[in-house]
């Protein structure tokens, strides 16, 4: 990043006022009559209510609205772990995202626990304040267990970004690439470089969505991760393969497809031209991809490629999924957010893909083609169908899976905001 | 309180969306462009000086103007131990209160934790957060404990505002009543009324202002405190005095002030009838005080009276404080709120009312008369020269006192909001 990339990034967060969020009134509180409704004595009308019927809180305050980001700050980034308040400048930035992309009222929360289980306990005491909890940047493995044990405790939708939003944008994007190669994800032997929360996350909804299991060979910074090995924990241990394969080189040979979860460079232009035909790669390291697009497409012209950089065609973006399930999560009550519902979300956005584009969108790109192709397998962060098709189609997937405790609403799907 | 009182007070919560509050972006984030430095990568830039500097996040966060209003809902109002989730529509409002007369970004966080200890870690572990933490209908004696190990362990303000905010306000009436009524408050003898968060909290103050604690006379359920009782904990214990008294008829004779904190009509005509000459009856219990106005007025007309009922004169009211205190804390980034600042805090309540009340203030109050005397011992919530007048000498006693990480500010007092 240049210097005047550095201060204009410093400045945005300093101006008009430091952060990036204000809490705002949306009911009238200028005089006094307002302020008795507000607060005391009108206030303990919506008391009495909720305390005699947990479902009021919906009615009566923000919590149906209202999701909280939290993290420890034990993985920013890719910056590392630089502990909770160094990372507050992202929780913020993922609360400004909500708001701007979904219309959900969110909060930044920084833990500073000692422990995982001491994690898992704060944050199961607050939870109820919330409609969902969105986690960030929590590092691997603890972040498996926190999100588990989270899940199991907390009667509102938790949900880890850095696993499954990655996840469902990269197995859309994946899909379309597939498509677009004459590939199908059934049949598809995967290379996938990494084994942290994301890489393992994207493969287990690879999955969900079709991939066999004996066709990905997953590898970490020790190499591929085999029945042989004895250095590995039970979360890459599910990914463990009975193969002679030890090395990137080793696996690389004839795949279809490269998903890189891992460091910048590790992809080399030798490597890649040792795969399949008409591949598909997907570098995600950042601000480094584990090739660049450049050097990629300069080795062969047959392959797909996608990164994590929104200067590339092709962005990973989680933007794309999380304030979109979150959207659809909160306008059915639901109690979790499940598999069924993470697929519906993979589908939606996927086929927006396929749809022309509209007019405002395709000039926020400089007035560039954007259709179907290798250079446009997932849609553009500010399209504004995303809210509409992704939250409607993850509300119907909660109703339709038993996981909501609301019907499916009447005037779904939603107006852009 | 009538039916459609009920139903206004539901429906404003209700409408237009559930909830009083929202949040809002205070910076651009329309195009890509505004996304890369709300969000990747431009964010990579605050976290590494808040990294480097946690004094940082003052300047790239909003942690600086951000307070939590946190509760475990065991004592919400006037209502007892509804638990956290029903304490919701409190703690927003105290959320709005915040925002309404100081600017202060404000969230509510409803703890359910099992024990007063993990209460304690869970608010500990999340305090960093904010810039303040304002704790809020918790009872007593709880309360006491969980202050004093949250001011011990968190390096931001932590203020119970039922103690504290209660006890400034009244002492600020206290002092303006008893001038009136030719009083020095060194000299008057004090029946208490109530032995809980409150009324503790008020008399400790009051000693701080000048009573003398062997002129104080507390009650509890039991009747008087004093020192032959083994049936009360510490924090009642420090009031208990070496007295033959025994119950509150043979207190109140010829007390000079009667500060009720306890319930409806536990104060009669005829004890009121055997207070000194120029008595001062505080009645704060709420709704119902412990001897009503029209009562008091009757059995004599030398009293001055406050309560805690805005449909009354003199209501002692805690957003006379609150927003104030935390203003002025904030604004020179103070670790704690002490006596200094507090007494700074009473001071300048107290001789807002001695000024010429500003016409919008009359006229918000039906342009009655408002000047020192019997019915105006306390300004008006609505006045705004509380935000500047209060803030700026928290702000200075904050300083003096040596509480403060940043000088006294260049621009202070504040313009009102």
């Amino acid at each position: 990043m240049t210097d005047s990339l550095r201060q204009a990034a410093l400045d945005y967060h300093a101006l008009p006022t430091p952060g990036k969020l204000s809490v705002e009134l949306t009911t009238p509180a200028q005089t006094q009559e307002d302020l008795s409704l507000a607060y005391s004595p009108g206030v303990a009308e919506p008391v009495r209510e909720i305390a005699k019927d947990p479902e009021a809180a919906y009615l009566y305050t923000g919590k149906g609205n209202l999701v909280a980001v939290i993290s420890n700050g034990s993985a920013i980034l890719g910056l590392g772990n630089l502990g909770p308040l160094a990372s507050k400048p992202v929780m913020e930035g993922k609360s400004l995202l909500f708001k701007r992309f979904a219309g959900i009222n969110s909060v930044d929360i920084e833990v500073d626990s000692p422990s995982p289980e001491r994690f898992i306990q704060t944050v199961s005491d607050i939870a109820n304040t919330f409609g969902g909890i969105n986690l960030e940047d929590i590092k691997a493995p603890e972040c498996f267990h926190i999100e588990e044990a989270l899940i199991e405790r907390c009667s509102v939708p938790v949900f880890h970004d850095d696993q499954h939003g990655t996840a469902i944008v990269t197995v859309a994007g994946m899909l379309n690439a597939l498509e677009i190669q004459g590939k199908k994800i059934e049949d598809v032997r995967m290379v996938c470089l990494g084994a942290g929360a994301a890489a393992t996350a994207c493969c287990k909804l690879m999955l969900a969505a079709g991939a066999k299991k004996e066709q990905i060979t997953m590898l970490d910074s020790r190499g591929v991760i085999h029945s042989g090995r004895t250095d590995i924990n039970a979360y890459k241990g599910e990914w463990a393969r009975d193969t002679e394969m030890r090395t990137l080189d080793d696996a690389i040979e004839g795949a279809d497809v490269f998903l890189g979860v891992s460091g910048p460079d590790l992809l080399s232009a030798e490597q890649l031209s040792r795969m399949a035909p008409r591949p598909v790669v997907f570098a995600c390291s950042n601000p480094t991809p584990e090739i660049s697009p450049e050097l990629a497409h300069s080795v062969r012209d047959d392959l797909i490629m996608a990164t994590g950089r929104s200067d590339y065609p092709n962005q990973v973006n989680n933007v794309l999924c999380f304030p979109f399930i979150f959207r659809g999560a909160l306008d059915v009550r639901a109690v979790r957010i499940n598999e069924e519902m993470k697929l519906a979300a993979i589908e939606a956005i996927r086929k927006i893909a396929h749809l022309p584009v509209p007019d405002a969108v395709r000039e926020g790109y400089g007035g560039v083609e954007l259709s179907l192709g290798p250079d446009y397998i997932l849609p553009k962060p500010i399209d504004p169908r995303l809210l509409p098709e992704v939250a409607a189609a993850v509300a119907r997937a909660a109703v339709d899976s038993g996981a909501a405790r609301l019907p499916y609403p009447e005037h779904y799907p939603l107006a852009p905001l």
